[in-house]
Order: structure tokens, then C-alpha cells, then sequence
């Protein structure tokens, strides 16, 4: 049987690039030959072992690859094909995804319905930092990539880019919009991106380092804020007047920016939140205006499949936003275990690093 | 200047029925004769002092009466006219109006967009536990009763039907739909009653009174949980096969019903909050699945304004719902003071009282 | 290799009783055997040459049965179930299902994207009136029926009411709602069921036929008017004051229907359109109001999928809506060319017939 | 009594400069000194005769304008205040107001609902082109105008933009759509700029005059089709790889560019129409897939209000789309007989004429 080498989780602290074999391709998989992939900040968690999974599995749900072979029930593609697939792989034939919440996928088990079910790679099933993966429920997954388009151009599209767009389309924006976007690492600044492509017309980016205030600039935000140098509650209402946003994004997963986000908002705003949480959330009780102020809050996980990656690309395709320069440092998957050590700690200012086997 | 009689706030612990002037009316207002009115769960948090008023403040914010007097503005009304008015009284003309948030009309000041500030009826200006009323922007607020109606079977729609239908509204609930309803008082009830008329096909009422257990039954409540006698997280999930509730609504304003609420509900749910919170709140990150379920949290304040009235007023007559056994008591405005003793204290099984000057 | 018998489209004006081999189950299919099927009015376009479809096929889209045989990669079911699934069978994974727009599956073509691709059974692969089915895409569309239900009580699921009701969905019924439906034949009468069950307070149900409008009242309409002893927009105008509907369904496929439906709209009203029309519409320039009324025109292609057709049992074993009554006569499937010529010709009050093999 | 130069309409093919005097001031009104104002093509279907309007009616509904002098009840503006209203004056208070359809303001009449009721400038009242013009419903209508801008930057806001924005806003355009535009006048132009803004990335903007394609790309167009050296159909569905548009926006009003936009549009695709008809129209049956497409059209009127306002000016302020080239000529009030001569005909490249008194 042959073998590859992939990253895998040995015990938290330890993600190392070992040996696996090449897996054997179901009839409805796809094996791909990986050719870029990705570290997200979730990875991270793993590492730490803040987020548990499985000691041997494979780390990355982030996959630029050419189609190596296909399942037996699997049409509509050729092996040899460019592709991406999303980080969350709905089966497109579960209750979840029939209602419209293929994220959401995984269905019922003892404990109930699963959250999280659709977020599958490096989560419950091995992942992309490897030579090879195998992509399940392929037929809707496996989205062609177009010629024009390189590997990085269409890196951010499975993860970093489909959950940033989401939090500016979960938090309903309409044309002329002000929207605030709490933390402007790789997430925030596709928000940040994704609420000005929406029709905002103003968007508040919101962090402390500035080099990435300056990225947020580039991508679409009108204003910074660096919440070291100013409070950045009285800061925005500050430069609305008093009035708050219609939208707020939270991107980072804490309780100061969850909070900060609600007492920003508006009467009938929304809070749309992006981070992974790691403890109980409080809700301020007069932000949230004893619950008589028409707020909302709406979560989102990152939405997969081939139809919302062919989205994500046009988008690319379009030049209405050009995320190549979040890619900062690019590493051989043999050197993947300095390419962790560079990203978990943040050094050299890394925003997303590129991967090739 | 002729007066009247009129329930005022005196200090916390002192609602006391005295004697105030008929107020002026404005180019814009309405003065209404009160035929009935009635006592509301708000009403007894300003008595306990729990929500601040100004003293010297007429209480109460549901009018049942006849138009004594137009202002010289006001067009499309004739005095004599028997009419009701929301809870909230939306100008129709502020920022908050336009963009379809009435209940959050007030617009600015120096703190900021002001939540609620379209609650003026007993909480800004003097209210209608008293002779008289006058209804600010009357065009925008004013609705007539079908002469078919009785001044019991509308009582209900300035607030609590509002209110409680509100909590189906907001929640989106389908056709098809599992909806559980989280404690039976008044608004509770309002909201059972909505969510089987919006579609739901499980509406599951919790409550530990069984005669408000029987009531939601007669309201729509396909099933019942006591929550002294069961957990009901546990019991919901178990009627639902694992599954949770596609929406739950919280219509007391506790940490427990609110927590409960989320820990019933599908990934991809929605959490209907209408309760009045007097503490910070907590949300559960397990229940909340780390920020990553795909849920929803709203909140609405009661919908208020002639067309929402006039809508509410045609459901009645349709006869789809029947809220007058919601009126457990009756009390003459003379009596308000026991009115206030018997419903504060929740004695005799009162749901609702009816109160006519 | 075995045969069964099955209801063959021979040429216009023949569908005639024959056998056919039972097919081969590929990976993805089950193969059901058939104890519940009905005719469809559409079954009628196509014995009547007004609709095409290949000669030799099996007609018939609305299957209830036992799964004989499960494809090998299909998951999830076991043989001996017993099930349904829509008249449209989505395939989950093609871009329209995953835009949420599964009835119109099938994907690009050279002639572009293809309408009603969602639509197989009895369309372009055999249907449902035989001894057999194979059902494609097993796993997106099978959905077990609880045992609480026979096979008549779920037989309109997969085409008439999953139809019916989606008129009333796409048209964004609110509570408080007034709706006209056009038409009280299977279609319109669970449309009417469907508006109310959605929260309409005034339904109107047109049609000439006393049986069917008697039915309309059954099934929840509130009024009803008879096209042939008054003008159906005169007097839905009248009984709306002079208002109009919030919204209208047209449920026959005329333009007759069409026409009266958008003359009898309110302005910002939507007209939820389930007919299928055999000629080009015209849109009436005044009841348009000239383009600036902000109305809507809405039209739905019956939805399929496992999931909705769970919704509609749900909503049968509820106990809201009852459509036995609908079930007006009973063959076997050797005596379908009779159940044809009784329900092509609307003899005997027909309004669906149920078919055993 | 002083009086004011005013352009009258006299009858079918005559509008004149004439005195008229200026209007008093009723308590809800505010009484505007014009700056500048503009002509639109609906006030050439006036002109013409098409559009009947009562004779010695002032014409014109797009007002920039000094407050001259208050009502007795208007409250939260001063005299001197440089404002805009929307074409559309919604009064805030009418019960299409308050169901969030303002532009259908107008209530009921014997012959019912009244559609465009919300559109009162130059068609029930007295407009724009003149001296001075009366508000009604000042306080739902004035939205001051923020220093840095110029009157000729908010000039479109009124009608232009507020219209041509409702055609992208209502097609309900997401990131990543694919959006044709029919007719590069000024309101598709608008539609054009608002699509983009709305997060659409391949926009196609469809004429005739490559002065106005040329501007289509400088508004936000991503490819342009000169429908006469091209079948736009055809083209549009090449340029879409057959796929077909995901909204379709009508913005000149014949049948032509309305079968065309349906022609293109995918199945589930939204036809979004402008324009002002003046015959019935044709629904194609095969492009309207016999009425299985689930498709929508929907019809918009210019959304006014402040709040409209406010937005669609802070759009003009972030600087994401310039309005200002579309003003391409400017004229005196006295010579707005010369200002409809050279507008009604299209000549010398005219887009939007200023008028300033």
C-alpha cells in the first residue's frame, strides 16, 4: 500500500509530519493530490489541545488540489481536475442540509442533533495538510477551480474567506450600512471585506496591531480603531454620532469582544458572530436593553459545498477583493512543523501561510 | 381645569389612584375616555421600583376607549369613535419608524440611540389606568374596533397579543414546525397561540401551574411540560427524538428560561426572547456549541402602531384565537389598588384583569 | 430478469397497462415497491399529448411503498421501510440544490440552465404508477412513515399538498393575512389549507363547483365565491372594503385565474402563482399599475427531499390538516386505464384517486 | 399674496413657466425655497400626455431646497436648513406605511387600495419646479443635507437613485451574484451602480447608445451588450456559459427589455422591473418555464422618506459611487421650456439636466 506523509496530532502540544497510507477511495470520495493548503487558527486550537480530536488524525481543512481518483458512484468530473472543497463538507443528503444548514450537518444521535456535524476534515476524518485527501460526498463538494485562478488566489476560499463573507451576509447588510468588525486577523478581514462588498458604506475595522489596521484598510474598512489607544465602545460611537451600528462582527471568540460588539449596536441591529468561544458568554444586561431592544444575534459556521465555492471564486475572479496578500509566508509541507511554530505564535507579522506538499 | 381620576406611581411600593387634570390636547393627539384597561406584568416591576419611572407618573399602557377630542391636526378619525391603541406608540415619522424598528422610535441623544423609546404610555408620558388618555400622533396610533367586538375580546392586543405574537413572528416559525414555549403567563399564552397560528405543528408549553399548563393546552399547546416535575431540557428533547425545537421562546425574562431555551434547540434554531431581564445573562457555551451552531438569538419589544392593531383585531374576529378567558378578574377603576394586590401577588389563579373606569 | 406492471405512455391519448422488466438498482438508487400511488392532473396533460414525454415511459410522481432494495452505497434506510418520497427528487448535490433551489436541479445544458430539472419521475425516468420504483439519489429522498399513518393519509404529500402549501410559503403569508385562492381543485384546496395553516385570518376560495367549494370550507377557507353567479374580483373586492388580498394564489393554470389574481391584489400584495400554464401570460397594465404597484409575482415548482416530506407528515400526524377527505376513489392498478378516464374527465365529484398494485 | 415662477402643466404637450402664488403653510408641512431641482422622464410622460395629470399642476418631484418656513406641529428641524425629500412622500401614519410599503401610501378609495398613493409632487400636488414647493408629512419627508455635499451630488437621491438602488435592493442581490441590467438611462445606470454596491460581481449593463454604455462601466458594469449589434439574449446567455442571470433588473418599461430580462434569468431567478408600462404585458411562456421556474418578478416604486434619504446620501458620502457625472447639462428655472426641448428628445448626450431657480 503506498503512504504519504501528512501532519497529524500526536497529544496537544505535538503536530507532527509523519508517514500514513494513501487512503483507499469510496464510491462517492474523490482522492486528491493536495498542491496548496493552509494552517487556520482552529489548527492551532488543536495543537494546544483546546479543541480535542483524535490522536493519528490527519490536521487542515483547507484544500487546493487536482482530482488523483475518483469513487465509482461519482460523475460530473474528471480525474486530473483542479478543485477546491470547502472546509465544512455538507453530504447535501441530510436533514440539515435539506433545510438550508448544511454546516449543521451530521443528524441526530444519541445526545441529539449534532452541531458541527458538516466540519469533517481534520476534525473527524483526516484533513488536507497532507500529499492526499479524501474528499466525501464529492459530487457536492468538489468545486473546478478556473485556469485563471492560481492556488493562492482560491486558498482563503474554503475557510478563511466563506466564514468571513458569512458574518456580513448572517448580519443582513444593506446598501449603506454601518458595520464594526471586532479583530482583523484573517476572519476579521474577510468580514471586513465581505461588509463592504455587501453595500456598507461604513465599516469600522477594529484590533490593536497595526499592521493589520492597515490590511483592514486595504480591504474595505473606512475607519480603525485600535482598542489600545482608545476604548473602542465610545470610539464608534463616537464616529456615528451617538447612533451605534446597524451591524456588528465578532471575530475572535472572547468575552470582551462579544461584549464591546453589543453595546455598539443600535436598537434592532444585529450581532453577527464569527469566533469559536471558549467559555460562557455574558450578555451585559443594559447593551442588551433587558431584552426589549429588537437585537439579534446570529452565529455562523463557515458554509461549505461546490455551489458556495463557485461563488467565493467568481468573486475572486471579479477583482472586487484580491485576498492574495494575506498569504505572508509559504512553507513545504516537510517544513510544516516550523510553519506551526511560525503561525501559532504569530511571529513576522503571518497572516496565512501557504502550504505545498 | 376639569380632572380626573388616574393611577399614579407614587414610590416604589405605592401605586395610588388620585386625582390629575385632563390633559391639553395637541395638534397631533388624541384624547381618549378609557372604557377598559388593564394591569401588566411591566406595571408591577414599576411598582416593586424594579424599572424606574418618574414619580408623580400615571401607570398602564393598554387603552380600550372612545375618542373624546382630536387634536387639529389629526384627519381620518371621528370623536365618539370606540378605538384602541398599542402598547407602544410609534410617531411614524422618526428614523426608527422608516427603517421598520417603531418600537425603538426616540432617535437620538447625547448617550446614544435610545432602546425602547417608543414605550411611552406609563413609562414617558401619563398612561391609561385612568380616566383619560392622550394618545401622542394619533393618525399613526389610533385604531377603530369592529363594532362586533367587545372591549374584553380586544384588551389583549395593545400588549400581550403583541407581544406574545410577536415572539412566533420573530422567530420565523414555519409551517411544520417544533416550538417550544418557555413559561404560560400571559404573554406566554399570547405566544402559544401565535406559533400554532404561524404553522407550528409541536408547540410544547412549559410552565409549572397547572391551570396555566391547562390553559395553553386551550391555547394551542399540542404538549405540556411541568417543570417541577421534570427537567424540561431533558423532557423536550426526549419529545423530540433527540432533535431539539426548530424555535424557542422565552417569554418570562430569567437566566434559567433562557438557558433552558438554547439548551432545546436544533443547530440552525432560533432563540424568540420577549421576557424583560433584570440581571446580566449567561449563555451556555456548550448549548451555544462554542458560537459555531448556526444559531439565532432575537428579541422584539411589542409591536405596536393602527396597522398592527387592526391586524390583531382580525385575528380575534376571524376567530382563530379567543383570549377573553385570559381575563380572570374584574375591578372597577376605584378598585385599581386592589387590582394591583391581587396580581402582583399572582393570587386566585389571575391571568389578566380587566380594569373600567 | 423479472417484470412488473406498469402504466405506459404509448402515444397522446394512450396510457395503457403493460409490463416491464423491474430495474437494476445502481449505487445510489433504492428500488421501491409501489402499495400506494394517485394521478396527477398532469398525468392528464401528458395522456392528452399536451405535455411531452418519451413514449414507453411510466407516468406517475407521487409514490408511497416498501423499500424492496437499497442501492450499494446507500446508507441510512433498511429494506422492508416503508416510505415516500416527492414528486420531485432532488439530487442534493447539484448547484441548485445547494442554492436552495433543489426542484429546479439538473444543471447546465447547452441551452442553458434547465427548468424543472427536479422533476424525474414520470418526466424523464420512469414513474410511479407500476408494481415498481426506482427512486435516484436514495438517500436525499426517501423519508420513513411513522407508523401512526396508513398510506392514503400520506399520499398527498409528495405532490399535492408539498404544492399546495408551498403557494402559501412562497407568497410570505403573515398572521393576520387576507388570501383569495383560484381554483379548490386538489391543488387549491391544500393551498387554502396551507394559507391558513400559515396564519391567514381571511381565506377566500374561488372556484364553480359547489362540491369543491364545500371542500374549500373544510379544508379552512373562510369564505367562498362562485365564479359563475358573481364576477370573483368584484366581489373579493368587496368583501376586503375595497382592499384587495395581501395575497392571492393562483392554483389552476390560466389566464383567467392569473388575471383575476392580480386584480384583486392590494399594492405591495404578492401573487403566488402554482399553475401550470399552456399558453404565454398577459399581465393586465392597470391591475399592474403600470409596473410601479411593488407587487410581487411568485411562482413554485413543487419542493421535494426527505426533509420536506418529514415537515408534511408532521403536519398530517399533527392533526391540523386532515386530506383523506380528498381521496375520492379507489383502483387497483389493473383497472387504471378506468381510474384515468374517470379522473381525465372529473366524473363523479373526482378529486384523486388512490391506486393499489 | 406673494407669488413664485413656476413650470405648469397647461395640457398635453405644453408645460410653461408661469407665476403661481406661494403656498401657505399647513400645521405638518414645511414650505421649501428650491435650489435645485431636475426633470424626469416621467415628467416627459406627463409632458406628452401619457401620464395624466390635473392642468395648471406645477410639475417636477426631485426637490433640493433651502426650509423657508415651518408648520405650526413640525418639530426637529430650523428655517434655514439646506434638505432633500424623496420623490415619494410617504406620510408616515397611513397604514401602507406602517406595513412597510410608504410608497403605497394613500389608503382606500371606493374603487380600493390606491397604488402609487405614496407619489404626490407633481402629480396629486404641487412639484418641484418652481420657486418654492410645500412638504407634507415634513417630519416623516425633510433629511438635511450634510455640508460637504453639493446640491448637484444629492440630487439623484430623490428619485434617480433611491429607484434605481430599490431594483438591485429588491432582486434581493447576494455577494457573488450575476445581475443584467436593461436600459442605461439614468435609473438603470443607478440600478447598475447599486448592484455592484450590493455585492453583485459580474454586472452586464444592455443598451444602444455607447455613450450610455460607456457610463454603465464607469458606474460599475463588469461587461456591457449593445443590443444592436447583438441578440442580448443570446449574448447575455453566452457571457453566462448558458447559466443565465441570477437577477435580472427592467429599467426602461417595454416589453421588449421585459421579455428579455425573464428570457435570461436562471430558473429561481428574480426579475426585478422599474420601469413605468403602458400597454399589458407579454409573460413568455417558455422562459417563464409554463410556470415551474420558481421564478419572481417584482415590481418596485421609489422608496422615499428621511431615513431613505439619509442612507442613500452617506452612500454618495463614502465615496463608493459618484452620481455626479449624470448631470450632464444645467439650466436656469427661466429656461426650463429650453431644459424639456432638449431633454425629452435626448439631445446632445443628455443624461439628468440641473435646474436651479
Amino acid at each position: 500500500m503506498p503512504s504519504m506523509r501528512a501532519a497529524i496530532f500526536v497529544e496537544p502540544g505535538r503536530i507532527v509530519l509523519g508517514e500514513k497510507p494513501i487512503p483507499d477511495v469510496g464510491p462517492l470520495d474523490a482522492l486528491l493530490r493536495i498542491t496548496t493548503t493552509t494552517i487556520c487558527g482552529t489548527d492551532v486550537h488543536i495543537l494546544k489541545g483546546e479543541y480535542p480530536v483524535a490522536k493519528g488524525l490527519t490536521i487542515g481543512h483547507e484544500p487546493v488540489g487536482i482530482i488523483e481518483k475518483l469513487g465509482s458512484a461519482v460523475q460530473g468530473y474528471r480525474e486530473g481536475q483542479r478543485v477546491i472543497a470547502g472546509a465544512i463538507t455538507p453530504s447535501g443528503h441530510s436533514a440539515a442540509c435539506l433545510c438550508g444548514c448544511g454546516s449543521q450537518d451530521g443528524g441526530f444521535n444519541a445526545s441529539g442533533f449534532k452541531a458541527m456535524g458538516g466540519w469533517r476534515f481534520g476534525n473527524t476524518i483526516d484533513g488536507c495538510q497532507a500529499e492526499y485527501v479524501l474528499v466525501p460526498d464529492a459530487m457536492t463538494n468538489l468545486c473546478p477551480v478556473p485556469e485563471e485562478l492560481t492556488d493562492e488566489q482560491v486558498l482563503m476560499c474554503p475557510d478563511i474567506m466563506s466564514t468571513g463573507f458569512s458574518g456580513a451576509e448572517s448580519g443582513g447588510i444593506r446598501i449603506g450600512d454601518t458595520v464594526a468588525v471586532f479583530a482583523q486577523g484573517p476572519i476579521g478581514l474577510c468580514a471586513t471585506a465581505g461588509a463592504k462588498l455587501a453595500g456598507a458604506t461604513t465599516v469600522i475595522g477594529v484590533d490593536s496591531i497595526p499592521g493589520r489596521l492597515e490590511m483592514a484598510r486595504r480591504c474595505g474598512a473606512d475607519l480603525t480603531v485600535n482598542y489600545k489607544e482608545v476604548d473602542p465602545v465610545e470610539e464608534i460611537l463616537r464616529l456615528t454620532d451617538g447612533r451605534g451600528v446597524d451591524v456588528a462582527i465578532e471575530a475572535l471568540g472572547t468575552q470582551s469582544t462579544f461584549g464591546a460588539a453589543l453595546r455598539v449596536l443600535r436598537p434592532g441591529g444585529t450581532l453577527s458572530s464569527l469566533g469559536v468561544y471558549s467559555t460562557d458568554l455574558t450578555i451585559p444586561l443594559g447593551a442588551f436593553a433587558a431584552g426589549l431592544g429588537d437585537h439579534k444575534i446570529v452565529t455562523t459556521l463557515c458554509p461549505g459545498g461546490k455551489e458556495r465555492m463557485r461563488r467565493l471564486m467568481n468573486v475572486i475572479q471579479s477583482g472586487r477583493v484580491d485576498l492574495k496578500p494575506m498569504v505572508t509566508h509559504r512553507f513545504k509541507l516537510d517544513e510544516i512543523e516550523a510553519a506551526y511554530e511560525l503561525f501559532s505564535h504569530q511571529r513576522d507579522g503571518v497572516l496565512k501561510v501557504a502550504i505545498t506538499p
